[in-house]
């Protein structure tokens, strides 16, 4: 097996966030739950943009959030998405490719505009997002470059995926590549109501074989494991993959790889300003230390780390040097 | 005179903010004046903005942004600004009519995209502007709404309109029509550069009675007297308006009208985090200060308020609850 060109390959809905603040009163008045992704067609995308208070964009998507981590942290890393040639896909490239990130997925012209999720920002720093999945659902198997995939030691994949069918076969498909070539796959089950909508898609993946890393919050995996408490949750899971990394936020964050097992607390944060992000840059941080041969404890405290600094600032990309964050524990 | 439907109707480049953070080095490298604002075309934009590092895009545009701090203050506000049928052209508007200004010109498509400015932000919060005008220099006088114009008690217009030709004379028209209905106008230098560009220009517009609040800082108030020293500049310009507003950055800021004078110092601040907009955000407070009939020293003083709350975050919108931080100055 070849020395891999690539840390990482991330594959994921290229989206630009939206976000702005609003009241519980409103999410409530909006019908909207709290701490949850919903997709929305373009025109209740558009009515709940009327409804909105101003609004910052930056350039988001779980994968993508975690490639940018993964390159902060100084590890060599690629991205897989789909974007339109507009406005949202020239700054969603940009913003990538600037933060050191492979992205050369070309962008279509299939008449719908890039993604965008529009994401609500409670004061007590809770995310509630609403997604358009517009040019990213259509990320199909043909943009997949084979080459690319072999080429990187660890294929990193989003359950939300899942939801588009055409980029579900691309995953499919990219799972396969990577696999034949020896390389690990990690998943992410992105969301309490993605693994209700999907159970059965990711239990086949997961039960057969095909996911060595899994990454899945406290609600995730109770809600793949069907049981109420998170030991019987993790002890019915764990089986069934390499290593299962399990985030608990402010409770910290587990992992189990065989007889091995490491806990760790979540780092202390000044204040938490927006929560978007937290999950996928705890994943680049964990990665990384599974990319450069870190302790089990090192890669979750290194994914510690990263979650902290995402949730103290609007967006999920990361503002502060991640290396200076993380000190001895990068190269 | 019939009582004005708006408190203040502001006419500017309708500009969103495309905000990523910079080293001294990068600016020297790039050739570029910190705290000044340039205009690029649409190659030299690309070419920066392929060096610039992961940014976030939030309106802006120095009337934009002065309408925005007056609606937050409460008052009734419009703009006047032209933007394309564009993704960046929805983000304004929705921007500007969520945080409740009255916007109403049409988007018109003339093949190039709403004009957008890149800012770089240096680790001392010091912004340095390249601004690409592309639909915001083709406000023609035809878009004006000669009504609203007439509606307002007060019309303010930015220096930048100057540097385009067809919004110089829509901005000269505007400036016409409140006149003669008898309403006030205000006016901004905007920037050290512009009054060098403009300076015949602007001189004939403050000499010759047409402008009622002029806004400063002190490095334009020196290029305009043409002298190097303050109070020598302030005693040339003052008796040429009604009101001559100075602003000094961390000295405060003064204002003369007539035998009047207020001089107030800065409010504290917990850290600069970018300083774009502070000027903005210090005329919307003294406007809504003047429009409400505050007195001089306390019109300041709610520019000051406004104008820190601005630099402790990035972008030159108004993130905190004004109307709280102004506390009884508001009604």
């Amino acid at each position: 097996m070849p020395k891999p060109r690539l840390d990482v390959l991330c594959i994921g809905n290229a989206i630009v966030d939206v976000i702005a603040n609003a009241s519980d009163e409103f999410l409530a008045a909006q019908g909207l739950t709290k701490d949850s992704m919903r997709l929305v067609d373009a025109n209740e995308a558009k009515r709940l943009y009327d409804h909105m208070q101003p609004a910052r964009e930056v350039s988001g998507g779980c994968a993508g959030n975690t490639a940018a981590g993964i390159a902060a942290l100084g590890a060599r890393v690629g991205f897989v998405g789909q974007v339109a040639p507009d406005q949202l896909g020239e700054f969603y490239r940009h913003d990538l490719r600037s933060a050191g990130v492979e992205f050369t997925t070309p962008a279509v012209d299939i008449g719908v505009p890039t993604a965008r999720s529009m994401i609500l920002v409670t004061p007590d720093g809770h995310r509630t997002m609403n997604t358009f999945l517009g040019a990213a659902q259509q990320l199909a198997v043909e943009m997949l470059d084979e080459e690319q995939i072999r080429a990187a030691g660890i294929l990193y994949l989003e359950g939300y995926l899942w939801d588009p069918e055409i980029p579900r076969y691309a995953m499919v498909r990219a799972i396969e590549v990577a696999r034949e070539a020896g390389r690990k796959v990690a998943f992410s089950l992105s969301d309490l109501f993605c693994v209700d909508r999907h159970r059965d898609g990711f239990t086949a993946l997961i039960d057969g074989g095909r996911v060595d890393i899994l990454f899945a919050n406290e609600a995730e995996i109770l809600a793949m494991g069907g049981v109420p408490h998170l030991e019987t949750a993790i002890a019915a899971i764990a089986p069934n993959v390499e290593t299962l990394v399990v985030t608990r936020g402010a409770a910290g964050a587990l992992a189990i790889r065989g007889s091995e097992r490491a806990d760790i607390a979540a780092e202390r944060v000044r204040e938490v300003v927006d929560t978007t992000g937290a999950g996928d840059l705890f994943a680049a941080g964990f990665l990384y230390g599974e990319a450069s041969g870190k302790s089990l404890e090192q890669s979750l405290k290194l994914g510690a780390i990263c979650a902290a600094e995402i949730i103290q600032h609007y967006g999920a990309r990361p503002e502060e040097d991640l290396r200076a964050l993380a000190g001895e524990l990068v190269d």
